[in-house]
Formats: structure tokens, C-alpha cells, sequence
């Protein structure tokens, strides 16, 4: 079978020329690293996707987890997939040495991440989830906690989950319920139901490290009584072996439209005793603590739905080749032999869509991996700063905009294979089952969009605006100067010109009182400030792939540079003017949904 | 189980007020009904729909068509529900009373099309089928192929499917390689292979009648040497009896991602001596005779599109009432009860703009299903023609639009939900699958486009086109002199300007030898016509609202109205102005697809 993993030259080209990344190797952290060293890393990760994640991606999806004697049962290749995923090293890639891990740049792991997920994301969901349980770990664990659950998570002996969602609550944290009660050894025991907790139980690891948002006793109400607790499947012995299985008890399994290879699971904390659990920092900061890790998941989410975007645009490249039908117009001799589908302008045009929207996406989930980078490595506190402004304003773009526009790619795939598409002998039409999660786990589009609109925006008087801003304009500069790219550049800069008016216009309306109109139509503002954040990248992307098109001394290094470029042109001609009603419905403020009675809807 | 059927009043507004059904009843074939028969019949139809559709609809889903022990067998609640749909006269609904039928207008056939196929679409597409086929041998097949297969079809004994698409020819019927041998009794041998056939094999009935497209020996090669076959799974003996099994062969079922619950298969026809085969009318006319057909079917694809969004659109909105969670803006306090989702903005953004998709795109579908009762019973020659150009002109728009944007409906339907939407224990994850099939079948929007921009808008010089504006500036005159529609009217008399313009200026160019270029973009060209089309049918649709509202005399009533009256709002004033780009892209005659080399995409 053909697998339809992300293009290894984009990927190389967006990560060393467009990104950079060998700045970074100047950096004490990662001066092991070269482009050679990060290549050999990138071919490993290829080799393992290909030869193992990418083989039973169709049949995870027909074999659902089940429950079985006690136990959740998955098929084998998942566990003898992520044993070669662990054993090179992609478990713990960029944790420290001192930990087992390899300090790869985080923007060098997103990339294979998404490697991984364009061969099959629902495999790739359980090391993403305990790696981000992990740092939670490494950054506000006890020594202790670190002894007995750290290691072995990095090791990939024990995997970890997220436990936030409960089914009062949902996306209303205020609302978690689940009790936390002190007991005499210093421990705690957790009481409560959750819901939709991804890997929350599993055969894949000796052990499953729950990370569980609970209410100590006495908290105060809503989000500022929460706090942050370990509550392991089966206790850890101070020696490092598994002791009894603690009271948390899988409730059931969740049957979903897509994602079908991660087990989503309801879990009952404490219908005995009781789980025992261990806190983690101070009480009341959970939320702090978990949120701390959730520029990195959202970005991860962002990357999933690039990936899955990206396979079913390989695919339907693919097929479009291959696939003889018609003739061109104009020819009416049936006599003549039909022609790819590849030649007809309509599958041309989604053919372009789609790598504009999964490529752009890319680019944009590696641009924020390389601010973590960023954040983390800068020379001086200052650059870190700013690095990290940068990053919480792009966050809800980096996770909403590939949600969103890597689905519609996936629905232009199965469109491109007409009815086979439709049919489950060809992979693009799981590829969209599969996305259509991203726009909802990790906080929805509407949590996403208030959290742009209300409070990254005017955070610090809207400085992390300002910086991409001053950023954009720099391109633009470049690119006005470009005979290639002046057309794009110009568009893009009235663009940007009408998003910093309107911005300005709503902080504004929301000091004066208007807090809740303005926010009424913040998932359009979200819309609006994606398509321009990402026609910037493309133009970022295409700007690099001008100069290196001069240069260039093969027909296929000229017809990928070129592919870039009409990329770019079909972003900036074809998908930013979407902004400009969005810019006009937003500067009137206009009330059509806020103003309705509920029983006109 | 709650069922979310269309909403009945819905339904009955747009019939009787804004279609005014009620003048069909002064023609001669419609002499015995009334609005309140019309009423008995839906009322039938929601009973049947609702007791026996909607309950075995996710079972369906889960347990698809299976070939056991030479036989395709289904879940036996398909034939239970179709029992009552035959019984109740909707097998031949609209059919002529003298061959068993109701002579029910189409518009309200088509209704109740709608509620059916809203509470189980794969149920409903049996008899759909089978009532095409027998509509296309009633209008052309002889005496005899009539007394032997319309007779039982037309009792709902035989079932029929439409058979045209091959392996090798997908979308290109040019390229159709099933043959026809005549032999010395006047049949005819037929022998091919055939793919993508609904309903093509089922335990549900005696017989199956396929009309089967093929090339008679020494026919001209393309689409002009294509013949149809009535060609039955079993032979019917003089006495209408069954006889032996014909020669056609089930190939293979094909596994979809939704619309599970109908068969899809792949059939074999002459494997050993030759399917018997009864020729239809005239050699090499059969594509006439298909077609003939299509605008039907495809606004039955329209019209399922509908039903698919339209359900959607009712769970999420009872489940927005229903599911509390989180806080208006500005209460911060926990202790506070949670309120229903529907009060949070962005919620109410996505329940409108479902409504306007599918109210708007049941209006359009009735609309068009009025064309057809026009076409064959209007007073006169002229208005007859009148109505069947206008039907030519808007089938590719009620086939696309409702696919398109109803299927954004059910994407929006899931999203409402939050992680419960995307699980198979909510119905909206199974509307979103099924209704993804619509883009596709019978036409894909590529096929559409082209046939719209290509054919449809230059006809007879233009004068569908002109016929369909003047329809759309009656009612802005009207929409204008009423206050609360002024706004909305001025924004679509510019739309309409701008498509009046773009379009001539398309129409010359293809003159002028640009053909290629202009069809290019003809996908384009289709959505932004779609979009104002249907911007007038909700500027209609309000306008019967608007008068209504000034004697409404309860509560309901005026939500009622008032819903629509916003709802026409949303599509106005957020969804019209998205053409205003295409028709920007669409003057330029742009060409970023076209000119582009393959190796760039």
C-alpha cells in the first residue's frame, strides 16, 4: 500500500530554509544538534511511521478498542509500533539529558510529530499524551514524584492522560465537581466521574499516570479552587514496582464518529475508598499548572490536523494522477484515450486549496513549535518575553486554523476521488472522520476565539499584537520588494492595515462597556485573523522560495520552489478576501445572533 | 428517542404560504386536492416517518448490508417501515391514478420526501429509486415492458435502480463500455460491469428492475451511441410471474463512510451467456431517456441534503435548550446555576446560520419541485416552457447548494454538541457522514458548475438567466417597499447586478474562444449563483413572514415569524456578501490553477 505521509522536502524546506532552525544550534542546550544530526532524526521518524504507524491506521479505525476479561484490549501493532517509537528515542525527544531525553529542538519534534500523525494520528495520540503528563511532571513535581513516576514515563513503561472534562461541565472548568480529600500520610483521595479522557485506560504500558483536576475540601468555588493530582493506575512502591491497583475504574468506552484507534474513556475515581492521589505544587493552582502545558497540546492539536490535511492531499494528488477520466475540453473524440483527472482546472483547484491550507497550516504549527524554542533557549530574558507574547497570541490561531481549514482540505480529498472518496477501500475518507475532532477536544473554536478576542489581543496593551505586527510589516517589506511577490504583498498590507483598525476599534468598544457584542462575533474575528496570519506565512515561505528559485538547476527543484509560489498566490488571490466581510460584520459590531430571542433560532 | 423530523410548521409555511401549493388545485389533475388533503398526506407521512423511519435509522448504520447465503440481506425494520410507505400510496405518489398513483402535486411529494428521508435517508432512497425507474419506463417503454414492470413497481413489488456508471469511465459516460447484442427474439444480451449502484441488490422485494445504459454493437463511440435496457434481476414470465434468474451478478457490496443503511454495489451483467435485456424507445437515445429523469433526481439529491441538515439542525438545537453549561458574560460567580448553551453567542451564531442553510435550502428545493408540477400541468404551452427553462437553470444550484452547505449545517450540528456531537451515541455524527455522499452523486458540484456556466446560463441567449432575474427584481420591488426588509433587498439588487454583469461578461468571453479559461473557474461561478439565488428565496420566504407578522396573534406565532424574518437577516447580511470575491475573481477571468504546471500542485 502507498502511504501519504508529509512531503519530505516541504518538511525540510519550512524547518531549514523558511524557520531557520539551525539558528538554534548555537544554543548550549542544543549544540549536539546540525541539520544533519535533526535529518538523521527526521529519517528515523519516517521509517518508523511508514513500516509501523501507517500499516494499521485503517485497522485501528475498523477495531475499536474493547473491553475484554478486565482489560482494554487494542490491536497488537499499536504496542509494537510505539516499542520502536520509544525505543529511538521519540518518547522523551525533548526532555533533558539528565531525564533520558534527547533535547531536541521542540520545532525539530513537532515536525516529526506530525510525521507521525500523517500516518496515523489515533497511534500517535498515546506518547503525545503521556509526554505532555510528563512535563507537567518535570516542571512541578516533588523530587519524589519525579522517583516514582518520571522515569518511567520517559522510559515509556508507564503512559499518561489529562483528566479535566466531567460530564456537569464540559468546557465550564468552573463547574469540576471531582473531590479531593486530605488523608493522614499526606496523600489524597480523589472522588469524582470524568469524561471523554483520551488514552485513560489501555493494555499499551505496565502503568497509566492520571494528571486528574480535583476540588480539595473547603476550595473556593469556580476555577480558583481547583488543584492538580497524581493518581496513578496501580500505586508505585517506593522501590519502583507496581503495587495495588487504586480505585479508578474505567466507566465505559466512548464510540466515536473518527479517532477511533485512541481509546476515549469514562472514568469513576473513588467508587470505594477512594483513589489515592498525590498533589502536585500548591492547592488551588491546578488550572495554572495544567494550562502551563496547554500551548504545547494546542499546538500538537494544530499539527494533528495538519497532518491528517496533509495525507488525504497526498492521496488525492495521487489518485489524481493515476486516475484517467474525460478529456480535456474541447476534445469530443471518444476514440481518444481519457486523460488524468489531474488536467481537469476543477481538480486543479482543490488540488491548490489543499496544499495551500495544509501546507500554510505547517508552516504555522512549526512557527509556533520554533517560539517555544524560543521561549525556552532565547539569548536574553527579554527576547524570551517577547517570544512568549508571541506564542499565547498565536496559540488559538496555531489550534483553530488548522482545524478548521486541514478538515476542508480532507473533504476536497474525498471530493477529488468522486465516489471511490466515499468508499472505505481509499484512506481520505477516514482522514475526515478523524479530523473532525480536532475542532472541538482542547478547547473549542468558540473557547478559542474568546480567548483571542477577550484576552490575548489587549493582553499588555495589545504589545503581543503590536510584535506581529512589526513582524508581518517586515515581511512585507521584503516581499514589496520581490517582482514575484509586490501583488501579494500589497494585498496582504491593506489587510493587516484593516485588522489593526478593527482591532483597535473592539479593544476599544469593550472598554466603553460593549464587551458583550464585541465578543458575540469573535469566532468570525478568529476566522479573519487566521486567514491573515497565515497569508503572512505563505508569503514568509514564498519570499525564500523566490530567492531560492533563482538558484535553482533542476526541473524538479524549479517545479517545487514554483509549486510555493503558486501556493502563495492562491492564498492571497483566493482565500484572504474572505476577510473583508468578516472586517465589515465585525466593525458594525453587528448584533444578528446576540439579538434574537432564543425561540427564534 | 427523540426524533428531529422537519419542522412540520416550517414545512407548512412554505408550501402553502410562500410556494401557494393551493393554486395547483384549480388544475384539472389536481382537481380532488386541498390543503387539507395535502395536510392528511403529511400528516401520514410524519406518522410513518416518526413510527417506522427514524427508529431503526442508527441500527441501520451500524449494520450494514451483508451478501449471506447468496443474498443481500438487510436489517428486517427496512422492510417493515416500506411495508407502511407502500401501503400509505407514497410507492407512486405522484404517479397517474390510472396506474394505481395519488396524482399528488411533485411540490408535495417532495415535502414529504423531505420528512421522510429526515428521519432515516438510506431507508428512503429505495423506493426513490425504484419510483425514478419506473417514471422513466411509464414515459418511454412500450405497452408491453409497461404491463410486465410498471404495473409491479408501481405496488412497491418490484424495486428498480438507475445503472449507469463503469469503472473506467466514472463522471465520462462518453466512455461507457457495456454492450448490447441483439438477439432473434428482440432482446437484447447485454454484458458489463457496473459499479456504484444504489440499491442494485436487497432482500426487499420479488424483483429488481435495473435500467441499465449500453452501447448496442456498432453504435457510434461517446455519448451519442448509449442505450437504455430495462434489464430485470429476474425475468418476468407473460403471466407476471416470476422466471428464471437473468444473468447479473452481484460483484461485490461497497462500504461507505455513511449512508451505510443503503446498498451499494458493484454488478456484474452477462457473465455467462448475456443479461436478456428489453431496449427502452430508440437506439442510442438512452441517455435522453436517463436524463430525462435527472432533473428529479437531482433535486431529490438536493432535497436529501435538506433533510440530512435539517435534523441536524433540530437535535443541536434541542440539545442547546436542554444542556446547561457555563455562565453569561460578566457572572463570575460559580455558585450561580449554569445556564443552557443556547445563551452563549457563539452557540446561537451556529443554530442560525444551520437554520438559514436548511430553511432556505428547503424553500429552494420546493421551489424547484414546483417547476416541475409547472412544467407539466401550467395553463398554457408558453408558461410550461417558461417553467421547465427556469427548472434547467436552477437544478444544478438545487442539486449543489443544499449539498454543500447543508452538510456545513450538519458540520455546525456537531459542533453545538461539543466531544458529545463527535461520538455515535448523538445522531448529528451519522447526518454529517450520510450527507457527505451529496456533493457526489448524481453529479459531482464539478459536473454541475460546468453544466450551469456551460450550458445553462448561455441557453437560448441567455434567456433562462433573464427570466430568473426578473423573478428575483418582482420580489426585491415588493422587499423594498417593506420596512423591514429594505436593507436586505438593496444588498441583493447589488449582488444581482454584479451577476448579471459577471455573467454576460463570461458569456462573451466564451464567445470570444476564452472557454477554457472562464470554465475553469465555473465551480466559482456555481456558488456565487447559489448563493444568490437562494438569498432571494429567504428574501421571498420573508416577505410572506413580514406580512404574517402584523396580524400574528400568540407568541409562537410571532417567534415563528420572527424566526424567519432573522434568519433571512443572517443569510443577508453574512453569508450573501462572501460572492462579492467570486465575482471579483470571476471578472478577472483568474487563472492561478490553470496556468499552473501539474508538477506544482
Amino acid at each position: 500500500m502507498q502511504d501519504h505521509l508529509i512531503d519530505r522536502e516541504t518538511l525540510d524546506f519550512l524547518l531549514f530554509d523558511v524557520m531557520e532552525v539551525e539558528k538554534l544550534f548555537a544554543r548550549p542546550r542544543f549544540a549536539d544538534y546540525s541539520q544533519e544530526t535533526i535529518g538523521a532524526v527526521l529519517d528515523t521518524g519516517y521509517a518508523i511511521a511508514r513500516d509501523h504507524f501507517a500499516p494499521h491506521n485503517r485497522k485501528a479505525d475498523e477495531n475499536e478498542p474493547e473491553f475484554i476479561d478486565g482489560e482494554v484490549k487494542l490491536i497488537p501493532e499499536v504496542a509494537e509500533a510505539l516499542k520502536h517509537f520509544i525505543e529511538a528515542g521519540f518518547m522523551s525527544a525533548t526532555a533533558d539529558y539528565d531525564q533520558g531525553g534527547m533535547q531536541l529542538p521542540f520545532t525539530a519534534n513537532m515536525a516529526a510529530t506530525a510525521v507521525f500523525a500523517s500516518a496515523n494520528v489515533a497511534t500517535r495520540a498515546y506518547p503525545s499524551l503521556a509526554a505532555s503528563a510528563a512535563n507537567v511532571i518535570a516542571k512541578f513535581g516533588t523530587d519524589a514524584q519525579k522517583a516514582k513516576f518520571l522515569g518511567p514515563m520517559r522510559e515509556g513503561r508507564f503512559f499518561g492522560t489529562m483528566v479535566l472534562t466531567e460530564p456537569q461541565a464540559g468546557s465550564s472548568l468552573a463547574d469540576l465537581k471531582t473531590s479531593a480529600k486530605p488523608a493522614d500520610d499526606g496523600t489524597y483521595r480523589i472522588t469524582g466521574n470524568k469524561i471523554f479522557i483520551s488514552a485513560g485506560d489501555h493494555n499499551l504500558t505496565e502503568n497509566i499516570v492520571h494528571l486528574v483536576l480535583a476540588r480539595l475540601e473547603g476550595a473556593p468555588a469556580g476555577i480558583r479552587g481547583i488543584s492538580l493530582f497524581i493518581v496513578p493506575k496501580f500505586l508505585v512502591n517506593e522501590d519502583g514496582s507496581l503495587g495495588e491497583r487504586n480505585d479508578v475504574a474505567l466507566a465505559g468506552l466512548i464510540h466515536k464518529m473518527g479517532y477511533r484507534g485512541t481509546t476515549s474513556t469514562m472514568l469513576n475515581f473513588g467508587e470505594n475508598d477512594g483513589a489515592i492521589g498525590y498533589l502536585i505544587g500548591e492547592p488551588h493552582n491546578g488550572l495554572a499548572y495544567m494550562f502551563h502545558m496547554m500551548n504545547e497540546a494546542r499546538i500538537g492539536v494544530g499539527t494533528g490536523a495538519v497532518a491528517l490535511g496533509y495525507t488525504g492531499y497526498r492521496a488525492a494528488r495521487a489518485y489524481a494522477q493515476d486516475r484517467q477520466q474525460g478529456r480535456p475540453l474541447g476534445n469530443k473524440d471518444p476514440a481518444s484515450p481519457q486523460s488524468p483527472i489531474i488536467d481537469h482546472p476543477d481538480v486543479r483547484r482543490m488540488l491548490l486549496a489543499q496544499k495551500a491550507y495544509v501546507e500554510g497550516g505547517l508552516a504555522l504549527c512549526l512557527f509556533a513549535a520554533s517560539l517555544i524554542d524560543e521561549c525556552a533557549t532565547a539569548e536574553n530574558e527579554e527576547a524570551r518575553a517577547e517570544a512568549h507574547r508571541l506564542l499565547e497570541l498565536l496559540t488559538p490561531i496555531t489550534k483553530s486554523w488548522p482545524s478548521q481549514w486541514c478538515l476542508e482540505a480532507n473533504s476536497l480529498a474525498i471530493q477529488v476521488h468522486g465516489g471511490y472518496g466515499y468508499t472505505r477501500e481509499y484512506p481520505v475518507e477516514q482522514a475526515y472522520r478523524d479530523n473532525r475532532l480536532n475542532p472541538i477536544h482542547e478547547g473549542t473554536h468558540g473557547i478559542q476565539s474568546l480567548d483571542l478576542l477577550g484576552r490575548k489581543v489587549g493582553m499588555d496593551d495589545g504589545r503581543a499584537f503590536d510584535q506581529l505586527r512589526l513582524l508581518i510589516e517586515e515581511t512585507l517589506e521584503a516581499a514589496k520588494a520581490s517582482e514575484s511577490l509586490a501583488g501579494e504583498a500589497h494585498a496582504l498590507e491593506s489587510t493587516l492595515a484593516r485588522l489593526k483598525e478593527v482591532t483597535a476599534h473592539l479593544n476599544q468598544a469593550m472598554k466603553d462597556g460593549e464587551k458583550e457584542r464585541v465578543l458575540a462575533n469573535a469566532s468570525v474575528y478568529l476566522e479573519a485573523f487566521g486567514h491573515t496570519v497565515v497569508a503572512w506565512i505563505w508569503i514568509k515561505t514564498a519570499l525564500v522560495a523566490a530567492t531560492k528559485l533563482e538558484k535553482a538547476s533542476t526541473d524538479e527543484e524549479r517545479a517545487f520552489l514554483n509549486g510555493k509560489l503558486r501556493a502563495c498566490r492562491y492564498f492571497l488571490r483566493w482565500e484572504l478576501p474572505k476577510t473583508g466581510m468578516h472586517f465589515d460584520r465585525l466593525t458594525e459590531m453587528d448584533d444578528t445572533w446576540l439579538s434574537a430571542e432564543n425561540d427564534w433560532l
